[in-house]
């Protein structure tokens, strides 16, 4: 291992910088100046402080380096240059190029990436939940240094993050802030006032250090101490953007901008020419990883016709399957609602309360996603719309992540609208890669979460508030994709199409219409997306294209469009009688609620009697 | 007017108390103990610092109350019978019933409430933008007090709004933090911790006074004081939750709970009984409201075939409908991609930076149109997706916002998918009551932009990196929910619809069927939400139900399954040959990437001929 003395690192310094200048102007596009800022301070990071096995990427013990301010991509991939595990020629022709890993913002189909970045303010966040995996569960000494911008200092998710990595005294996590000055399309509010940044850092219970981001001994000192401290350390760092060519430093106008290459051959030259030093940084200290122990996970047991919310049958099946030791869950401050507080109880070592941030809670998922773990992450699902920009990029990540949202439509009943998810589904459904799921009964949610552990992706389960009979009993299995017939006959007239509560109704709908002679098929589609498109051709089959589709959700994006988006994708258009929630709802008792909105069994024994008579 | 001495004053904070457990006890669930903390604060506020005339709620120079803690409403509505305006019987047999105005968090089909809330952290940021108006706008000497949790503090989006207050040097604004320690599940992260509290707060540049907020006489000084202070004021208030009924008083396990009847009885007795007193706090000074002048509106003329970004032309029609006074226009920090910049050249005085903060973004535009502002906010349409909590509950406070998003698809290239809104089109059709437009040429969005000024609810338009040619001559209207023919003749083989970008791909894919003797009728689906199902209907008559439907966004919940959706509404269920974006998109040029994700011209033909060879 070889440190390298701070003359050398002036050298690999401006290396980055030419770097940067080359590859976004080969590119024709990309941000050469909000990476010639920060890199000094990535120039030291990566020669002195960041301990990282260039070649075992996957080693437990490496440090992780997040670039929050992703748009500084050219110097993160100059860096992956300079240490030799990309070539000069790929950096060059590969930056932004159609098919390259090279993206314009940093994607994890780099293995040295852990997270995709590029909106900004959730780099920090993501860093917190590598952090707190470090700290609390690996018990791994690696550190978390995130480059975060100036202007993203503007997200309240960043403040959200120091806030927690505070609360946890994650002093694994460093921040390091280059302060250029400049936006995007301007000065940013607070400028080069470093003191003001400062009191904000301490006020929120972070160790706050201000600097001269182009001094390297400066630079120096403040990383070594970042290592020292026992909170988390927030550097502070006065830069320029453009640094180190002077037609373009510290000039507005020049965010976001590849040089013309007469100007970039100017910029090279100034900076001292094109460098191709090769670091060795400091390594990690391998240290074996223990093994955790497996229990046996022993799902619980629902009795037929027992009333049980899926939401408590989510919270009792967590708990059931986190004797798996990589499972994690994470509380937005309702898990007394959700019923994650039964999972707390159970394994409270792996149980983290966020409080009432969402975003923070999404992101700390996808943080512990990175080092392997299974979080779950849970609140109602109307406020996991607070964090969607966090699960889109997560979705880019590809992280695995669990998110259950509860207390779904009007269902909820006296609370209102505020608190009823009736978006949800539309929403989780457009995210690239989902998994969508939504079980009626506690049997199917046990099935489901069981599965969701070992799932990839995005994966989210909407639960219900009230308690309804158990469907099925305990051995039946639900994979996910899948569907299930609850009532059928040889010649059934109709089919009534529900998951979640809409279920419930459409089995009592079915009820009503057989006293009247109508044989109505049953379909439970706990699984959205996928969705069972032969289940539903079955039914449409034996019912002569006649189906009734009920949903707890606005009428867009939802159930209903997923039936006809699969009918639509397997070549047979069929017209759904659709009854969903189409006016704004208000306080009342679920059943009132359902009634005003068309989703009660009276409602689809209605629609089931309209669409026979058509 | 009748200032009340704060002896009198006591007895209505117990008669808020008496009322809130009253109300709850009857309605079988709500949030008494969060009410009885912050009782005494908003009887001081109402009875000696709350300008208002309760008879005349649209008065211009009325104060403004938000409840940011919104489950406190039992406190709110039992102020409002103090005030005089609901009846003793309405508060307790109206509160959480069903089609009652009396909601279970407060929504604005009261005349006193100006905005939704429930979900937390969103009525501070939204008062910021309602004295944004008040400061900059209307120019009116009204206060903007708004009660906070201290749960909600976690929530970033707080954070957002002080920095913003703070930065637009908003001393109309007050917020009033009822420190009661305790959250729905237990102790809050800061419990107590005023002085952490108060460094956060002068951090980011407020005014904060602590004080014991049982305590009328530090109360009402600290809201005088808030009154005096030339910056921004958050008065952090230490209180009990459930302070009077010794039974519950700071203890856990009582949030969100109905007191049983008996428990109640005893509640009541402890604090002195019912009590119908009827205050008359300050009125405001009458002050004549200034009319604006209002300039004519000459929206831009684009000539057919020259190359126009959407987004440019959304900027310069925005700018021209911007001679109407009460059009505002926000920016995420990003007006020279979104082009808002094009507004802020010709009406500076009625443009507000909100920096990289989409939250407060969007609440901005909330609390603007609160005072009867026409408020458009732009950013990428990516970047929505951050604040989407608050674009669902702006639908519930039935907030007439426009919203702008730039950078769509996979069409904006290089920056790769962090960038590229791919979800947009499902969001924000699921949002109750919305509107949305993605036009393709430069004249049809300088229509919709005219129109979205006149529009009502939640507007969306999606517009476009790159430069596409003029379709449409200048004097086209687009009307709201229509759609336009741009190919057609009497014997048309196949439809191809398309929006955006597609469109244009739709158009070279009918060139080149034409070629080849294939009639392609050209649909531009200008409108999707309301979409135009007459013309989807005759254009699939025409061509014999084959229809191809090419968007730039992911398969689910976009302009595909609005197509199906209306078809079925319709009654004519219609096959369509349907292309997305289905995989994870990277960096590229535009060409290569819609290439690659089957949305290109070539392929729009290729399904055209598949759909007339079955």
């Amino acid at each position: 291992m070889t440190l390298q003395t701070l003359n050398n690192t002036r050298e690999l310094a401006q290396q980055l910088r030419v770097d940067s200048v080359r590859c976004t102007t080969a590119a024709g596009s990309g941000h050469p100046t909000s990476s010639m800022s920060a890199a000094d301070l990535m120039a030291v990071l990566l020669a002195r402080h960041l301990r990282y096995d260039w070649q075992r990427p996957d080693d437990p013990d490496n440090d992780h380096l997040i670039f929050s301010k992703g748009h500084a991509s050219p110097l993160l991939y100059s860096m992956f240059k300079a240490a030799g595990v990309i070539s000069d020629e790929k950096l060059i022709n590969g930056y932004r190029r159609f098919g390259s890993v090279l993206q314009g913002h940093p994607t994890p189909v780099l293995p040295w990436i852990d997270v995709a970045t590029g909106s900004l303010g959730q780099g920090l966040p993501d860093g917190v939940g590598v952090a707190l995996a470090g700290r609390y569960l690996d018990e791994l000494p690696f550190r978390v240094w995130v480059l975060c911008g100036d202007s993203e200092m503007a997200e309240g998710s960043m403040w959200e993050a120091l806030d927690k990595a505070a609360y946890y005294r994650l002093d694994n996590l460093t921040a390091i802030v280059d302060v250029n000055r400049l936006g995007q399309r301007g000065p940013t509010e607070l400028g080069w006032d470093l003191d003001a940044y400062a009191a904000r850092v301490e006020g929120f219970g972070c160790h706050a250090i201000t600097i001269d981001g182009h001094d390297l001994n400066e630079i120096d000192k403040a990383l070594a101490h970042a290592t020292e401290a026992d909170r988390p350390t927030v550097i502070l760092a006065r830069t320029r953007k453009g640094r180190g060519f002077s037609e373009v430093e510290n000039r507005e106008g020049w965010h976001g901008r590849a040089l013309p290459t007469e100007m970039a051959e100017r910029a090279i030259a100034e900076l001292g020419g094109e460098r191709h030093l090769v670091v060795n940084g400091p390594r990690p200290e391998g240290r074996p990883v223990q093994a955790r122990p497996s229990g046996q996970v022993s799902l619980p047991r629902y009795q037929q016709g027992a009333k049980v919310a899926t939401r408590l049958a989510f919270g009792q099946s967590l708990a059931a399957v986190g004797t798996q030791p990589s499972v994690v869950a994470l509380d937005g401050e309702v898990g007394n609602s959700t019923h994650l507080e039964e999972f707390a109880r159970a394994h409270p070592d792996r149980y983290f309360e966020m409080f009432i941030a969402e975003q923070q809670l999404v992101a700390a998922a996808v943080g512990l996603s990175v080092r392997g773990y299974i979080p779950f992450a849970a609140t109602f699902a109307a406020f996991f719309t607070r964090a969607h920009d966090f699960i889109r990029m997560s979705a880019i990540s590809r992280a695995n992540i669990r998110l259950c949202g509860s207390h779904a439509g009007v269902e909820i009943g006296a609370d209102g609208p505020s608190q009823m998810a009736l978006e949800d589904l539309a929403i989780m459904r457009a995210v690239h890669g989902s998994t969508v799921l939504y079980p009626s009964d506690a049997t199917s949610t046990a099935s489901l979460v069981a599965q969701m552990a070992e799932h990839s992706g995005v994966v989210y389960m909407r639960t219900t508030r009230g308690a309804y009979p158990v469907l099925y009993g305990p051995d039946e299995v639900f994979p996910i994709g899948g569907a299930k017939v609850l009532r059928s006959s040889p010649d059934d007239h109709v089919t009534l199409a529900g998951a979640g509560v809409t279920l419930h109704n459409c089995l009592a709908a079915a009820d009503q219409l057989g006293r009247d002679g109508i044989r109505a098929r049953v379909l439970d589609l706990y699984s959205l997306k996928p969705i069972d498109t032969q289940a539903l051709l079955e039914a449409a089959s034996a019912t002569g294209d006649r189906l009734v589709v009920a949903e707890d959700h606005y009428p867009a994006g939802g159930i209903g469009s997923a039936v006809l988006e699969a009918f639509n994708d397997a070549g047979h258009p069929v017209r759904i009688s659709h009854l969903a929630v189409r006016d704004l709802p208000g306080s009342g008792t679920p059943e009132q609620l359902m009634k005003a909105a068309g989703i009660s069994a009276d409602r689809i024994a209605e629609a089931a009697r309209q669409v026979l008579s058509t």
